[in-house]
């Protein structure tokens, strides 16, 4: 079995793009991996998108074939869509493909665009990734969702808005020298706790915003890249995808993420690494709470034991285990589609030393990304390692 | 590498459930799948999902966890969403992923929801297929696309609408018998002719009708259908994908369909065979100029020849090669996401001898299954074979 290796990488600014479609965004994103890779567009494979309201913001399915001819590319494309781990998947799916010798150089990414949407469609929009019959019609938003899941976790294990504000001020902290990250300001803990309630006991600022944007990550395999000659030190050396309930009310549990768990052990055994091993993580913040559930997941705390870990230091960029040095979801924002395949990015950039924040990790030699979809109904985790 | 075989095949009815959700229509026909296939649903370690346009007609999106959950399978799940061709992608990435060792059983499907859409909102939903900037808003429908495309054929190479008509009338013969079809009910050449007019050259009869339904395909490796000891002597012997530009201004030629050739070439080299091995196919007749292209494509006629295929009896059930047993879109039906999974449950039922028309095709080994996405911007061809 061949490697997956990164070779290149592209991101938009992640922000407020009104006057941009979803394709013009893919295009920015898709072109700078392209080139960064340095690799022929004639040998691209295959185009593997993620997109998840297109139909709703802009009218539009059948992505795959825009995506291609966005970036120039003449190859098959599809799109692949799991609510916010849309990319994620698509992800998974390539470097399947790649290890398998099906394809030697594809693209995979994704883009999204909603701010073209009203607060309120954007709200409807981004709530078909609940159950539209169980829970969206009895009135459940994706704050509510995400609230019910902290009241619950409140409840089992404790913890209160103050450590969930530390999750928030450390993200906002990392994303300052992101020029890619929407929100490049430093909030307080007062600021988080003072911002405006969105769902209790979330306020605003345990949200992660609105966001247009796009990413793309250039894959090869080993075979390609030393053929090529190119510089793809970082390989997805671990791929896991996990699924769960859809609707909240048909879980065991909901102070816990069994689908990521499941995501990450699949991951971890692929890659030969344990938690243990891991140096730096991108985990799916769309929510403080998110992140508290992510790192307990992926094994880095003890259920229960997350929420605490912002506050004491232990995921800050001088912790012992730096967590969205991008910014997250949460300060470098969310363009749902693009996610999955920005965490990579990021992360690919960091483990590489090419990321504003990689001095803050010199010896980093493993990441890992946790991509999430609806209320962790979909997990998708991958493990990064510096190969060369 | 493993073979991907066929254990088991579901199929609803095709036609019109409006008090029926995509989900329930999936349940029906993956459960039915499922015990086809005699397969334990412990073992299913993934659910390929296509669906077009859900989040139009039910405000669903992520239906990839309420697939899952709809057959009572608890494993990751994803959906795949390239139009008209969103199954028959799904299908593809399974087909890989069984013959890759990546899993022995996988469910792959799926489902679409249209009756309970006005006429209007369902046309106007499946525009999303098209280029939503440079078609849809310059008032192209796909009637309209595919009226293009036939006048332009016609121009080129000759044809005329009572060549398609043909086309309708051997497929309204082939549903006759098939009980999961949307028409059993014989039509007449004068019929076809004097069905309203729907784009200029295209009338009523050239048309597939809006359809609910859902198929399923149990594909599992060789190992675990030998371990198992299944009955699964029909396996996906090759699989193609092609792409092309989504807007027929941009494409070279809009009276060929080369995504659909390339898909062709691809699948026939993986699977070692050649069009004239092929004795019975399925293809992508969401209107009758869309088989005359679909025949050419896959080379079973030259460009320009295949107008007349079923006017001269080549494609009718007694013909040499028949195309369309089932009934194909125009009469069987064409509920989108469900559709490209659809013809490989027909065709391994015809190569099995478990269709109502395989005593029409007895010594049929090799059959191959077209399916199209928008105006053949996208295009996927599976090669199904007797093994055993």
């Amino acid at each position: 079995m061949d490697t997956a290796r990164v070779a290149g990488v592209g991101l938009t600014h992640f922000g407020s793009h009104p006057e941009r479609t979803s394709r013009d965004l893919f295009a920015e994103a898709g072109v700078a991996a392209l080139e960064d890779a340095g690799v022929d567009r004639g040998d691209v494979e295959g185009v593997y998108y993620g997109n998840f309201m297109g139909e709703l913001s802009e009218h539009q399915g059948h992505q795959g074939p825009l995506a291609a001819e966005a970036i120039g590319v003449d190859a098959p494309a599809t799109r692949y869509e799991s609510a916010c781990a849309s990319s994620g998947v698509a992800l998974r799916q390539a470097v399947r493909d790649v290890r398998n010798g099906e394809a030697d150089v594809l693209v995979v990414g994704g883009a999204e665009r909603m701010n073209n949407l009203s607060t309120a469609e954007s709200t409807e929009a981004l709530a078909i990734a609940a159950d539209d019959l169980y829970e969206v019609r009895a009135g459940v938003t994706f704050p509510g969702a995400y609230a019910m899941m902290a009241t619950t976790y409140f409840e089992r294990f404790g913890g209160s808005r103050e450590d969930l504000a530390h999750v928030a001020v450390k993200n906002h902290e990392n994303a300052l020298e992101n020029d890619h990250a929407q929100f490049q300001r430093a909030i307080t803990v007062e600021d988080a706790l003072e911002s405006p309630p969105v769902a209790d006991p979330l306020h605003l600022y345990d949200a992660c915003p609105v966001t247009d944007g796009a990413s793309a990550v250039v894959l090869v395999s080993g075979a390609y890249a030393d053929e090529h000659d190119l510089d793809a030190e970082v390989a997805v050396t671990g791929t896991g995808q996990g699924g769960d309930r859809m609707a909240l009310q048909d879980r065991e549990d909901v102070a816990t993420s069994p689908a990521a768990t499941e995501a990450a052990e699949e991951a971890y055994a692929d890659a030969g690494v344990t938690a243990d091993d891991v140096d730096v993580a991108e985990v799916h913040d769309c929510f403080t709470i998110a992140e508290v559930l992510a790192v307990e997941s992926l094994g880095f705390f003890e259920t229960g034991e997350g929420v605490t870990a912002a506050r004491d230091g232990a995921t800050t960029a001088d912790g012992d285990l730096p967590v969205n040095l991008s910014g997250g979801l949460k300060a470098k924002g969310h363009p749902v589609g693009a996610t999955g395949a920005s965490q990579v990015a990021e992360l690919a950039k960091l483990l590489g030393g090419d990321h504003v924040n990689s001095e803050r990790v010199p010896s980093a030699r493993v990441g890992v990304a946790h991509n999430a979809g609806g209320t962790v109904a979909s997990a998708v985790v991958h493990v990064l390692e510096v190969v060369e």
